[in-house]
């Protein structure tokens, strides 16, 4: 089943390349509006997940993640409108040039031919990966948590309904419709046909995808994210920093995880920004050093430093300076999103030079890490991985390259 | 041991991404210097394993990738001088706008970090994949054929002792000190210290890599390439390029392999080019169409389609015209370089658009897919795959990027 599917989509991928931008922008406004047509076919579907999820006693994060709504989807249709409205990256000319030799050499941005996406029980990214890669002139085929089969197949019929009546093939959309684990690692073998794999979800499903895929994989999502702060940080700025950082949404990977004080203003300052973060209804954790200037703060195992919380718990650390605090994040982050918060400009030059992570902060928020946030777009993962694109992965970046060489006869001697 | 080798290198890339260019200019110089100072010792070791291979009765086109002279050396040395020459990549910066909140975002290239090179018998490929890696800002560890394993770590201690006089860290280049497999095998698990793992080699070394690896693999190398004759096209620059192609060096990626003719032209121009071939020494290997009209020629089987010979081969086939040479060419080639032969724009254009290939030609010779013929400098590699980079691999695409973030405090409402 998955080989014909895949077969399918390299097809569906072939005629997707030849699409003009207002075939591909009047589908994703079709797209868009079949959710809105169909929101009470899409309800009863998920209603059913929803039910069969309560029956086996999941967490309330998950219903909650797993639960659509009426203004979920009209949202995701507003998306998929919005990624319509970007400009459309594929037969972009990035360079060209002529040889000595009389060749003229371009190198033009192509799609990616056909995309996996490997995800959770959030239905709405059945809808919105598909849109990015419509856009991006891809075929994907979407295999989403067993939690959300239902939703996820009827969000892809309607998808693929609407595109009955346009330019863009059917099968560029397609859901696989088995929870069977066997088939998802069958999925992840099918390099022949399949061009990249994004896993879109928690370290574990990550894990697993990098494990098992025979596919070029793109490493999204987990961030153990870093505020630090030097001895002569501004602290009136650095608080909310640090409170927003970790509070405004901190199920997401670019919400900050950690929080490194210098020792030269640690009895000062860590007091001040516990208190803070508690009254945000923050667990801190903290070294030694914290714990002896904030005796009842919680102690901090070695594996806590390595940890991605998602949750409204902070780890703090009192370091001895910059190295120590650039060897911290350099060895305990996944390289996603830091920040140190500095008036010194040397030091900052060398925090941003040194930290070997996807997006690099000074005096600013992580949680900006972010297609939309960044001016890119929609995007379909924050990549941590230094292959093909590091940070927020928009349509752009669902691309790939071909060189056009143009000739009269030229042969080499 | 593959574990601290992994930890040095990781060590090292932390140090060789703060160098200026200056200090990886100089030490490639030393490198160069070293190598022609210690001709003796690497021919010495080289001739250990020359005597190995011929007492196992090994091929002599594997035997002279693998034999080196003072002139293979000369020439290495030289290449590390011209790697010298090349702009460095490194903290260009490749776009900087302002957001609307007054966060000031750059985009900046960085070493890519540890690059791991797995390769076969040619130990030349030691120290020009070594020279490729400093340039860009990297640690390398090579991991050559077990035929060549004294001539490699021969040279990787020539190299090593030469960064003793330079600011680059000696264990920025590393040889595994053993032909065992197993060990291979490790060092395709060191996800957590290698960035990206190059395979230079044959298709079986590839596909072994791609199944074993846990690193991001850059595919590279396997080139079925094809030459479309279409019925417009200006023959008498035809059979130039063909027999160029196909002859001027056919152990290469790059060579052509196929000859596709259009059939309106098949009964004037196969005989013509046939012969021209055979003058040439190339043994063709022809369809049933092709047979009808040079009956002498061989019978081309179905696996001929799909295979890169890397030899005085051809295989020729008649086809019914563009749609049909597209579909071929996407279906049996390597998506490494095709060219059609025609004088009409647009079969030309469709030619382009179609062919899902790294290079695609028009009145053009295949084997100009090479990192010095397209004016990028030395190359690790073709890739043929459609992350990170297409085509020739040089210097600047063994780097990643890193957003860089400058805010004043900003936070997310």
């Amino acid at each position: 089943m998955i080989r014909e599917m895949c077969k399918k989509a390299k097809v569906a991928a072939f005629e997707m390349g030849k699409l003009s931008t207002d075939a591909k922008n009047a589908a994703l406004h079709k797209m868009a509006s079949a959710l809105e047509a169909n929101t009470e076919k899409i309800l009863a579907a998920n209603e059913v997940d929803v039910q069969i999820a309560k029956s086996k006693g999941v967490k309330a994060a998950l219903l909650d993640r797993l639960a659509l709504d009426q203004k979920k989807i009209q949202t995701v249709a507003k998306e998929l409108k919005e990624v319509s409205a970007l400009p459309d990256p594929i037969g972009s000319i990035i360079s060209t040039w002529t040889r000595p030799n009389g060749l003229i050499i371009s190198q033009v941005r192509v799609p990616m031919g056909v995309v996996g996406v490997i995800y959770e029980s959030r239905p709405n990214v059945t809808a919105d990966s598909a849109g990015i890669c419509i856009k991006s002139g891809n075929a994907v085929i979407l295999r989403g948590g067993s939690d959300a089969l239902n939703s996820n197949l009827a969000i892809g019929e309607v998808l693929r309904e609407a595109l009955l009546s346009t330019n863009v093939p059917v099968d560029a959309i397609q859901v696989v419709p088995s929870p069977n684990r066997k088939v998802a690692e069958e999925l992840m073998g099918m390099r022949e046909y399949i061009d990249v794999l994004v896993p879109r979800g928690g370290a574990d499903l990550i894990k697993t995808v990098i494990e098992k895929s025979r596919i070029p994989v793109i490493e999204t999502g987990t961030g153990n994210c870093h505020v630090y702060v030097e001895e002569d940080a501004d602290l009136q700025k650095a608080t909310p920093i640090v409170i927003n950082s970790k509070c405004q949404r901190p199920g997401t990977c670019n919400a900050a995880e950690k929080l490194l004080v210098h020792s030269k203003i640690a009895t000062q300052y860590l007091p001040v920004v516990i208190a803070e973060l508690r009254k945000n209804g923050v667990e801190v954790r903290g070294d030694e050093e914290t714990r002896k200037i904030v005796p009842d703060v919680k102690a901090a195992t070695e594996q806590d430093w390595g940890t991605e919380y998602l949750d409204l718990i902070m780890g703090v650390k009192v370091v001895k300076g910059l190295d120590e605090a650039i060897a911290h994040i350099n060895n305990y982050g996944t390289h996603h999103s830091d920040s140190i918060l500095t008036t010194d400009f040397g030091k900052a030059m060398q925090f941003i030079k040194e930290i070997d992570s996807a997006a690099v902060y000074w005096n600013a928020f992580t949680r900006f890490t972010d297609g939309n946030q960044f001016g890119l777009g929609a995007e379909i993962g924050i990549s941590t991985q230094k292959l093909h694109v590091r940070g927020p992965m928009s349509v752009q970046h669902l691309t790939t390259t071909k060189y056009v060489i143009l000739g009269d006869g030229q042969i080499r001697k």
